[in-house]
């Protein structure tokens, strides 16, 4: 994880600090329930967390791991050195992906949270520049090429409905991923009774594993890694799309450009679209991590441990860089400057063409058949492109058109309102305002 | 899509007439709705209708396309042929991917309900030899090293719990691309009613898009393609147990042998998990649609049409390759031979080393510092280990341990039923079964 | 493979037909070797050569694969059946996998020779329109937005630079893929001696592998399919040009259109680029193959199978789509309609903002620092695009500008020829002519 | 880039410090260039070096880049700030990106270069391995089922052979990476004259971009990033091989084991391969790193910046790891505990049905038809499976096979030096020595 592209909850979060917490937090959730059936004298728990606060040292946790090659032994080694007796009373009947699987499930659903709220961030900016901007409208386009009128509040309503279903995905990889597993050495409770695992779990927000082997099933923090991915591809929808309006002959929105900011070395002038061509960028790492993180799904056995070296990296760095993403989408859209009036320009440039489909079907429901209509629609268009009068002018003079459809029918079917008569109606279904 | 590793269902599913049939299954929805409201005489759909019973032509739709390079231009002026003059009220205020999008979403719902039936036939063979071993012992393995018992049981039951997940993302997943849209050029309603819309897909089964573009949004596909990328690794998961199981050492099961099936050309005697490799290696193939398929949710603007030629490769043969790895693993469970005695062999063959982590337990339950107890039952399993004694009887000979632990603890430790007393819950919870 | 996308070439490269034609040719040139060395009597390969001629029949292999599940062995019993007892000379001491790895490698090579030859013929369409637009001027754009002068020629001499990247990367592919195997089933030569190999090998145009396991090493293929997509990204960058450049707003190219086609069944006018969109498609599921491959190279011990279903399904999809892609890049390509008045007409559109760094360098060679030389044309460019002058004229009356640059020098610096003085010498580096 | 699993040589060689005095060292090359052509005053450059020799602050660049948002303009800032006058001769005519591909190419040439050298490290290992172990008997397995028999030696050369393939394909990826690029805005030497380029980059051991836009092509990243995921993917074929020979059940050859180091916290037997299950996770990471490096090479006209955020991380992470993972399979087979006992073990565990091949063979040639004889080995092969008899005697005893092969003839195909007589061959083309 990069300090440039993650936000410091993100580097505390999945700091050595956090994760030894999380562990002993764990570690006493399980003594705690075991002493609540009876199994550990009760007080054990509490005298290991009081003996513990505030001197767990991640550094000499470190220190012991460099000597046992094991992490979790180190952590407990340490544990028993600082609170003595009590501390044998952790780990019973427990193997290290206990701890490790549950604690990771509660640092991964807590990255989940911010994320979440993350989201929200920018699905709020979204709606604001839709509602904004319901009514400016701006010549759709397909292939690139212009199509048919919408507006910007369009375009931002769609990709506000495009990050919510992302969230969505992520809400249930939140679910998927929120689960501990106290089981033991194979998932078999070999050494230890089930009812430790529901107790400490419940008391930790999480849901037992279904069938655990060693571990929690890596198909979860797969899912995970996917939402991400999914996320982080929905917020490159968004700087795609800025990315065309910003370019030079487009010229239909902006980012904000900072005070004091300068766009390029060589040329003075440059407005470069660079916040939305860096999170097109983080995207694609969020697809890789995606990819790295399916491969851990298959495992030998009750579990090998190949999938670790993968999470210590995709995990911290997938989740810090999604939630990059989504703060810098959020700064983009709340700062991006929109220009109806190019928008109109740009809409107004192509002559009216966009309203063949229009045109097309009044000729098909006056009786023409839908070919013969075409044909002659295209023909007055391709007059227009070839320098040829206006098309609203070639329509009204065209030989079989004019039989028709008067000159007013004509005019009325160019008239902007018209086309976008329906918007209102999106914008409520994909923003849920009456 | 090859023959050899689909379904028929799957090929008709995904044929040139099925999607013409769904071109005109959409067509006529839209048409009756537009009646329903009075955009259109009554009648006209069902004329349209009867008159093209049995008499649509793939292959003229295809000649017509070689010249239009428009695959639903081709079909309307086809159907115009065919039906004459009613046939003019079709499309109307419709842009190409009304139809296209709709009708995909017609298809990939069906070809998710065929997936998940197959995918319960896994889930009920599953069951059934979970239930049938679920107290056959077996060394559960971590890193492929022996550790502690579980039965076989428990492992058809986690691959009954990974699967499961997988049959719920894919639900999802058919929910998420059972979505169409009839909303015009650029998903405007320009020159269509939303009415109309919600009338014809509610006809058909399928809800609105919440924004369109041009298109249904493909998120919605990569969220189809990465479920079954899921389900893949999942069936994987199985296959790779399955061959863990096959090896010569291990042998404690074994893929069904076919009468007259030949194992090897030069080696008479070889029996391979052919089948499980098989699928193993349809797993990657499945990944890699799904990479193809989040690369398609990015367009430009109100669409581009760069998602199209991957999703008539990618759909097709990604669902009829997952419901082959369905069948295929179904059967390979089904046909499975365990070998309960070879699982027993194996276990028994660690000389009781699995217990160490039961020992251990003990002795910190005795007032043992967890440390100085490892060290105990490390020295008897590594003196066992290089030949000398039993663990069994190390651990009642140990100079420490045999102050804490009588030999009749010690042999009640090393009972197998002890350990495996929470399987039964552990099958419950996953079969949900009391 | 599906016919839209596939040469018939490529349809019966990949048929079964072909692949036992591929099959008897290894078996006969194994045979052959045998024979040349004296481990088999002079002339069976020839008696089964004649005796087979024209009669291996793919359905009744098969037919009688479907009973022993085992392709070579089917294909030898129906060559037994044929050509009777000269028969029983092929296979000796071979395992399944020398065939089928070897003449894998034939086909493979033969594929990577079409694919050669297709990318010769897209890098002579670029070169041609290299060299017909060298000097027309067009506007550099980075970030989308536009930067300094440069010329078509250029851009088609850097597609022409990137192909011929992959195109090396394709030959050393070729290369990597032309490698066979006659080593028995763990490549340890265990019932047949490595001369048999080297001569057969030679033979066909092959060498062997440097280890064998029971099979030829996976990274060779998935080198190929890497290749594969590495030349359909190079496609796809082309593509997207394009397509950037037919955009409504920029409109310096286009597609060829053929007579008859049609844009949209809504809007008669349009004119999309739907080949470019078409191949941008296919690169992603080129990436997909590639994706796949490389999780083929990891197997068993001295193998396992899993690679092979991805094989049947990615090779010959791959290879197909990546050749029909090369040979619809080329066909856009010739039939670009490039269009220089409007490269032109976008050049000019800045108010020769282009020009800055040109200035600033001027500046600084008269003494200035970079630092402060930067600012005063960043205030004569704002200044111009906020509609106050042209940029020439207030890089003329800037307070400091003026004290170091006449307005002479100003022109002179605004000269569209000086910009691109070294076109030529970038065209003959790219291109190899003098 | 974490410390746990990169070296220090990487951290400083991707370090904020080491890329500002490559860019140092470009600006002062083409400053140099430019004085040796007349372009610039004698010294300039010398000046510069001098005055900024050991003063050059990553801490204030970063500071000056908060505000002005543009690292290079940060950094000349900071350059003028030391040197004074003579810096306002660097940069002339240049952008930003001639400094920042000009100097990553020096970066990464660098790594590659520390990656070839680690490369050769396991090489080694590998050879010292192969040449120890040439002789070492054992079984090869197909389909994790015992095949033929082969040597220990063998699968080290042919793991030498995999690393040799991935070792070229990186010598390949350096020279592709090796290119630099002092050409300007767009890449058309608009401010600067192609002489300068060829004499800076020669002077840095760079190649000139043959056609460069405002940044070198990204396939070369592409390519090298590829490279690192083949070479990681051949590592891993390492990992998995030593993985299965750790298997309880198979358990020839194990992971050396340090002093103190534990493997399980509740079993104190484990002996895990813990290292060889970490690189097969590393590996997944680089082909995670692979797929985002492909997607940054198709750009926006003559570039867009969205691969900058990529290369941020995908390359320090992607070179760190793969010689991370290069470094720590030397250690794994340096270390490893290879057991020729136990392999001898498992070969003869089969009963010698591994010669079944070879039985086969010998009744081919001896006249019968194929398909008869593979019958009759199977029959002899089946039963002893079965436990009747062992296979070596049911051969002698089959009623049809002992007409034609003696009890003698039948003892010395079971001899097994005539089966590994090729092995020497293999190993010196393998590691070419005679």
């Amino acid at each position: 994880m990069i300090d440039r592209y993650s936000r410091t909850i993100f580097r505390e979060l999945w700091s050595d600090r956090a994760r030894f917490d999380a562990w002993l937090r764990v570690e006493l959730a399980v003594c705690e329930a075991m002493e609540g059936i009876g199994l550990v004298p009760k007080g054990q728990a509490a005298a290991v967390r009081e003996a513990t606060a505030g001197k767990v040292s991640a550094e000499r946790i470190l220190e012991i791991e460099a000597v046992t090659k094991h992490d979790v032994i180190a952590f407990l080694t340490h544990i028993e050195e600082i609170a003595g007796d009590p501390a044998r009373w952790l780990h019973l009947g427990m193997t290290s992906s206990d701890v490790l699987d549950t604690s990771l499930a509660l640092i991964c659903r807590e990255a989940a949270e911010h994320l979440l709220a993350s989201t929200d961030g920018l699905l709020a900016a979204l709606k604001k520049r839709a509602l904004e901007h319901k009514m400016t409208a701006t010549i759709g386009r397909s292939h690139g090429i212009h199509a048919e009128p919408t507006t910007a509040g369009v375009v931002f309503a769609r990709w506000h409905a495009e990050v919510s279903r992302s969230r969505e995905r992520l809400e249930r990889a939140k679910e998927a991923i929120s689960v501990g597993k106290i089981a033991g050495a194979v998932g078999a409770y070999g050494n230890i009774d089930p009812k430790v695992e529901s107790i400490a779990l419940a008391d930790l927000g999480l849901r037992p594993e279904t069938v655990a082997s060693q571990i929690v099933a890596r198909d979860r923090h797969a899912e995970f890694l996917n939402a991400l991915a999914m996320l982080g591809t929905a917020v490159e929808q968004i700087a795609v799309g800025v990315r065309h309006w910003q370019r030079t002959e487009v010229n239909e929105a902006e980012e904000g450009f900072g005070k004091g900011q300068k766009g390029s070395s060589a040329m003075p002038h440059k407005k470069n679209p660079i916040l939305s061509e860096n999170v097109t960028g983080l995207a694609r790492l969020l697809r890789g991590y995606a990819r790295s993180g399916i491969e851990d799904v298959v495992l030998w056995h009750e579990r090998d441990i190949s999938h670790s070296s993968v999470e210590r990296i995709a995990l911290p760095d997938a989740t810090a860089l999604a939630d990059f993403m989504l703060i810098r989408a959020t700064k983009i859209i709340t700062g991006l400057v929109v220009k109806p009036e190019n928008m109109l320009k740009n809409l107004q440039a192509s002559g009216g063409l966009y309203n063949s489909g229009g045109i097309l079907l009044e000729l098909v429901q006056k009786g023409h058949p839908r070919q013969r209509a075409y044909e002659w629609v295209q023909e007055c268009a391709m007059a227009y492109l070839a320098g040829d009068g206006t098309f609203q002018e070639n329509l009204k003079q065209h030989g079989e058109i004019k039989k028709s459809l008067s000159a007013d029918e004509i005019d009325s079917l160019f008239d902007l309102t018209n086309q976008l008569k329906h918007v209102d109606h999106i914008i409520k279904r994909a923003l849920g305002e009456a």
